[in-house]
């Protein structure tokens, strides 16, 4: 019974069936195809304003296009300290945007605030010896598991753009998050100010394919180019293409991210006093001995240590197509501990 | 009835059923499945040699990591002056080595000869003004469709090797040319001194894979990290793996190749005294004027001009999955032309 | 009697009184003393528009620094086949890009012209494959010691903005052209469109300054930065600038060029059926037979084989400090070769 | 009365007597000529060790390239929180190195420590999505003025080669930690383990050349193409050889680096109790509020507030030509203050 990761979910069957749909020969190659050609559209409809969007091969490549984009080689991104392309996305970020700095930020719970940029932005001189800042980033759900309000983000975008920084959204777990809020997905995204979108879909039912979503015009001009240039234009892109439309169609993202939560929180309820940070998508962090972790796995369940927390820290991921059978299990096991 | 591009060429059912094998949930992200860790033995199989196989998204990500891997930031690339990596990918090659340049060697029908390779280096002093080449790169297939023979694969090999470059092949049409020689894959390769070959699948019946291959292993090892780093290091990695595995189980991808190169020897043999360049793949370069363009197109036939060959050129390529009738149809235009 | 290089020149006395002068402790480092204050004034009344000016450790430096000003790292530089950028600067264009790519077109003695960049621009498609030119990158004086008019260097600007591309000039040997000109230094300059000019001192007089000029505002902003992040901002700034001031007083940067000049005409006079290109700056390239050339050393003139003219070339360089008895004596033992 | 920055020192008259030297014109540019062809002998021969010596016109540029040599763009540099490197060099690191990341590492007083490392080390998984050090950074003397005796740069140095990573040295003021210490330039340099030493010239009375020496044969190879890619191969590269030789002969740089001490010795007893760290360079950390702070400049003494130590902190630096005069006014006005 794994709880390791949502990389290891498998595909919805919707997404299967549009790439299944999409293998006869087509007239174009390249994104000049009818899935490629629907992406804007079916993006721009979701989030309620126009939207340029691309397909790319992973959540890094749309994260690092994205800063790429909004960042001169000598400028820098704000981030947590804990963010994804920090931590394990291997200096993705300095290669593509060749040579920017990542300038970390630290605050509880994953969650960057007003206050923690206002203190970093306090202690950088706006000299020409300093590495000046040009975009924020900041991960919904958090690298901790929570989740930025509607108007947590919308301070952070405006915190942001009163420095004429743009705003980028790592959201390798939109989903989670606009399912936790319960919200429109907008109001976390291009409302609140964010100009630039990786919304992932990989952990959650895809196969092989993420979207980096542009909701400001300029800041979209050099992707198209970026990303042939970094080796990620498919020359059969209506493979990729189709995968998120599938997503969209039906609500199938947000379907598949509600499964994920609700299985979360049904594990929280059974190990309420062991939690590190609030419970707010579909990965829990938890006070658990070496001891408790040892049961844990003599019973067949599998998870990760989670050293960044501690000695005693554990996190548990619960995928979209994770059984009930399993979650069930799992909360009965953590429930037997204390 | 399109001659375009084998680019919208459709998905072999092989390569269907193992990515739909492949949709449920495994215990494993990242390359840990069991599909990524059959990739080295399968090409070890076919190449008669250890091999390292990575899966990547393109063959300008093939290309582009292959080099990095080859030549320091500061160096350079021996390639011809139409290479892919020159003239269609977009500044990938210096974007991914950090800044290498591309030395272009111009020779007829898009195959360098050593004594082109010798002129170029007597052109070059060995000091630190000049950048100083450190790989080599050819295309198998070449960009005007002919064949590099084993014997020629060796001594460019020989030539870059007695100048201590490593050597490249850009085999995006790989396939084809081994059909067309008749030859194991090795002799073309491995055993003719190819260190690292970008082995093209998706236009032979692939969907979004390719396969960057190395048998020269101090070459591999800092590829893992050169792919992760660039958002190539897919989450669900075996989607890629089970793709490239289809295409070598049964012989897949070499079955494709004959009926494409077939499907242009018929079409070589309507139009023998348009030829431009020997017809040795998948591709014709053919003698026509605009009148003669015009008038196949009024019959349906769709293809692109080719300007590099003059303003009465045009290309024409034929798929793995081109139907014969197409094909017949195509010849029998192109003889009551004249 | 060396006519190698003039690189290998004195330093006239104007500069060096200057680096004395500097030489006692002031109030501020890096650019905020007096020197560094007065540099875009200075410049801009020799080039009498306002003029953005920095001083930089070498023309390798002005070239690739500007060029990062005016180029994004996924686009490409129009420049001749012989450029210095292209030949001589060790890939430092890539690097300071980040990777832009050179796009070499030919023409004969070293100067582009109009049709030469049309057909250029005609072999390039405008799509996301091909790197698009971003800048053209002149030389003024030529690498083959030839010198663009002003009409000449209009003509080529308009070309180049009409199709959205800046204009860069590499004056390593600037005032040599302007010497030879007799015209006024904006006319070769920002009055026929050039944005950035590298303005070569070194070779002429100079120590170890060159000067970056920016005549196109937009084109500056990035520079302070890229000019730091590069390591070419000294902590001693007065000594870089009190050279080019000290070039600039008097008019010793037109006298040192005009001496140059003068001399290349007398040896150019006494080889006038040897000439390669004609001879419009300090730089001769000469027909010489190897016999020739070995005669010529045996009485004692230093000069290099210039391989790239073929097997029977010869570069002579007249630096503005060589002394009239070795230009004479050299004329005198070409006129014998005869 | 400044005591600003050392970077507005005067040049010490031997380097000035030095660049004068070599105004002539001479027989070979580059670094052909008789006084670089001497650099490595003069550092081999102060090291006590084959040493390679390179001229670069910054302390950025000495760090950033030896960082370059020894770091791949993919790798990392483990430093301190508070090293030039990150701190103000403009994000040169990651532009030499082409994209490596900085991997901070905090201890008090500026200097790190083998548990700080080991922490640090732990913190870190050795796979691929992590960036990896590759080098270890040092500076001395540090940022907080503090110096590392040769037993810690050993234990920091052997705790690096362990892990296989390179030690750099930023000695933007190392012949001030030498002067402290009183040992051989050797003991903390090469004969405690360091591979790479940005030795600092210009702040301790030189004019526009700094020295990076490399006591690793291996990691010098890649150097002089990297400082040609740089733009920072002097065309005329002997003014700058001739000002790191002159500061050698008779010791010079040692004999300013003693004055400079010890004059912050004079301060640092006037103002014992408010020391932030211990003042064993050049440099004063010192707790003074506003009010003192504004007092101190009513008198006539310039220094920089120093935020990162606190709202109460100011930096006091006393140059090697810092006057007598000037430095016995300000010991008697901090005595005053309290």
């Amino acid at each position: 019974m794994d709880f390791i990761s949502d990389n290891a979910a498998g595909v919805h069957p919707a997404v299967l069936a549009a790439v299944v749909q999409a293998a006869p020969a087509v007239t174009q190659g390249y994104d000049a195809d009818a899935w490629s050609n629907r992406l804007d559209a079916a993006f721009s409809e979701l989030f309620d304003t126009p939207t340029r969007a691309f397909a790319v091969p992973s959540g890094t490549a749309a994260n690092a296009l994205a800063l790429a984009a909004a960042v001169p080689p000598f400028g820098g991104i704000w981030c947590h300290a804990a963010a994804h392309i920090e931590v394990d996305e291997a200096g993705a970020v300095p290669f593509f945007t060749g040579g920017a700095s990542l300038i970390l930020v630290d605050a509880p719970h994953g969650k960057l605030t007003v206050d923690a940029l206002d203190a970093a932005a306090a202690r950088r001189r706006a000299d020409v010896h300093q590495v000046q800042p040009a975009v924020l980033s900041i991960t919904q759900a958090t690298e901790a598991g929570t989740v930025y309000t509607p108007d947590e983000v919308s301070a952070l975008a405006d915190c942001a753009h009163a420095r004429a920084l743009a705003v980028h959204m790592d959201g390798a777990r939109f989903a989670n998050a606009v399912a936790h809020l319960g919200c429109h997905p907008a109001d976390i995204a291009n409302r609140a100010g964010v100009d630039l979108l990786s919304f992932g879909c990989i952990k959650n039912g895809g196969m092989s394919a993420e979207a980096l979503l542009v909701f400001n015009p300029a800041l979209a001009a050099s992707l198209p180019v970026r990303r042939k240039r970094a080796g990620m234009m498919p020359s059969k892109g209506r493979f990729a293409a189709a995968q998120l439309l599938a997503m969209l169609e039906n609500g199938v993202w947000l379907q598949n991210a509600r499964a994920a939560n609700a299985g979360a929180q049904l594990l929280a309820r059974a190990a309420s006093t062991r939690l590190l940070h609030p419970p707010q998508a579909n990965e829990l962090f938890l006070h658990l001995t070496p001891a408790e972790r040892a049961l844990l796995r003599e019973q067949g369940f599998h998870f990760y240590d989670w050293e960044q927390d501690g000695p005693d820290a554990a996190r548990l991921v619960v995928r979209w197509d994770q059984s009930p059978a399993a979650i069930a299990a799992l909360a009965d096991a953590l429930g037997r501990l204390a």
